[in-house]
């Protein structure tokens, strides 16, 4: 079976560690001692509850979470949290949302922080095309700001912060989805992370919501319950069911993160030498490969280029694909290549790219 | 590792059919000649949109859905679709929802109702401790009402509709989420039905919303993108990326019911033979147990009584669970015993407990 796999450079759902795989596998009819699947599995049940305490306290372990931060686990992805913030955090209509905008996904979250009420640009990458990070002098935050989002990694893009911007004490709330669990962070900096687990964390169904205790107080009481941050942390994010099987396979991973790689120092270390592999051959093509992003906003997860032509692109992929070598066709938005390297990717899989890489702008140069 | 699986009686998520629990783990490592999980698999890859058109046009075929109603597969469980049916169905304002209480969850449905406007409840079987359903002369519309929406099954009771309340014209929005897929359904009579998967359809995490088309124009521009049914209708179910796994499921468990069982009308017939063999020792017992539901109104899914005392109910557990008969205690708040049969739950499975329940009484009468 193994050796059917390919090696897959989705930008998400994307891939997951082979043993975390193979532990599914393993007990998919029956947890041992249970008799009953996860996928069966109620969610009061005591092996479900383990299973999620087990999710959160790891989380808690390979990210240092402070004791008051609240750690939930929610469906609708990142595109319900991109409602949930403002409906939330900026209920009172008192206080204006701050938007750092450095790709697309910052821009799908500002459109949806407009249907709810003012909010205020601190700063476009537009004029940029989105391919570098704001110098800190030149973003603008308003007067009285209920938060400033920004997403942490732009997957579409391939531009990513290398750290948190400067807020002077306003509430700091990330769209972590494509870089969370890639590297230590300094949570105590945040007002609030979240992320949809279909890039680091897991199958894609659940998304994880890192929030500080005294923010859940701004959401109003007549929100819809399940658009209530309190309604989850009221209730062990069992107000609703949740979605249990997309919880197991996350706690696998962050277990795996824990036990196998030995924590996110170590998971950055490897995530640095494999981006480092692809920019690498970018920066010796002597212009071959037109990386989009600038240097000093690399990407450690999603490394996106360009070819000289179309024609190049096609065959590129083609030959690539020979060499199981998959899903690296840039989003349709933008084009190119995208080359997403999240934290299971194998390093045998990039060193295989920066080879194909590297022969191909040799034979095509 | 089959002999290790016990009977699990769980309201949901439950019992899935084992052939599907097999096929899942077979190509868990990666579906044959695709080289990926599914777990890891992009929404927008060829496999994945073979995998949500096949599993759309299973619940079409076994339902026999008229081409003018639309299939969604969103995530947020019922709890979110409380919210958003009246957000997108009851959004002008000039129309009032009506609601038919039959039990807990169509009280927790008209719960999220009255935070998005007046509502008009036109029957409530509280009265009756929930344990019947409405004389259908006893229902009381508004006039002008923008829809009326009920529970087929009440799974906390065991209370379950035999046919489709008469609504004259106004569109019929139906909570099916603990009877999906039991039985035939005339969809055309519906406007809206909805499911949580964990019952009979799939794991936790996705909801299958099926809409008849001309009631997708009621939900307005302004709504949270998630939350309006035209997002994922224009993007078939991939305004973001949807419970990719869950989908899969739900696709096998259909399959499951097409080729394995022969379609819905033999799963009838199935579930009238299970759901019968415990009614009849109910009635057979001399009042030992105390059913909840009226005969009338008992469920197929979902069977509830009481034993005549805490302590007997406890030995009751604890001798079933000896039996590998597990997860029978009633919801917490109601308490009892509540047997969940559904689909999957084999006949062997039903027997067992019908046997157990029998030498139980005999034993304690």
């Amino acid at each position: 079976m193994m050796t059917d796999r390919v090696f897959n450079f989705s930008a998400g759902p994307a891939v997951l560690p082979v043993s975390v795989l193979e532990q599914a596998q393993r007990d998919l009819l029956g947890l041992p001692g249970v008799g009953i699947s996860v996928l069966e599995m109620s969610h009061r049940s005591a092996p479900f509850e383990a299973i999620i305490e087990s999710a959160e306290a790891n989380l808690r372990r390979l990210l240092n979470i402070p004791s008051n931060y609240r750690v939930l686990f929610l469906q609708g992805g990142s595109r319900l949290q991109f409602s949930m913030i403002p409906m939330n955090l900026a209920a009172d209509g008192q206080r204006t949302p701050n938007y750092i905008l450095t790709g697309s996904w910052g821009k799908n979250a500002l459109q949806e922080a407009v249907k709810q009420g003012d909010v205020h640009v601190a700063w476009d990458g537009k004029s940029h095309n989105y391919n570098c990070l704001p110098d800190a002098e030149d973003i603008d935050y308003s007067d009285n700001a209920a938060y400033v989002h920004f997403t942490s990694n732009e997957t579409i893009q391939g531009v990513q912060f290398n750290s948190e911007p400067e807020t002077n004490g306003i509430p700091l709330v990330c769209d972590a989805s494509s870089d969370f669990l890639c590297r230590p962070l300094p949570v105590e900096r945040y007002g609030m992370i979240y992320a949809c687990a279909q890039k680091n964390a897991g199958p894609a169904g659940v998304t994880v919501v890192i929030i500080r205790e005294d923010l859940l107080a701004r959401g109003p009481d007549n929100l819809p319950g399940y658009l209530n941050y309190r309604s989850h942390n009221d209730n062990q994010s069992m107000w609703n069911t949740p979605p249990t099987f997309a919880i197991y396979i996350l706690d696998l991973v962050t277990r795996w993160l824990l036990d196998d790689i030995g924590g996110l120092d170590h998971m950055l270390e490897i995530n640095r030498r494999k981006s480092q592999m692809l920019y690498q051959v970018i920066d010796d093509c002597e212009g071959f490969y037109d990386g989009h992003a600038d240097r000093e906003s690399r990407s450690l997860m999603n490394v996106t280029f360009r070819l000289p032509s179309d024609e190049l692109q096609k065959a590129f992929l083609e030959q690539a694909a020979e060499r199981k070598l998959c899903e690296l066709k840039g989003h349709r938005s933008v084009g190119g290549i995208r080359a997403s390297i999240y934290n299971a990717m194998p390093v045998e899989g990039v060193e295989s790219l920066a080879e194909h890489m590297r022969q191909f702008s040799t034979a095509n140069r």
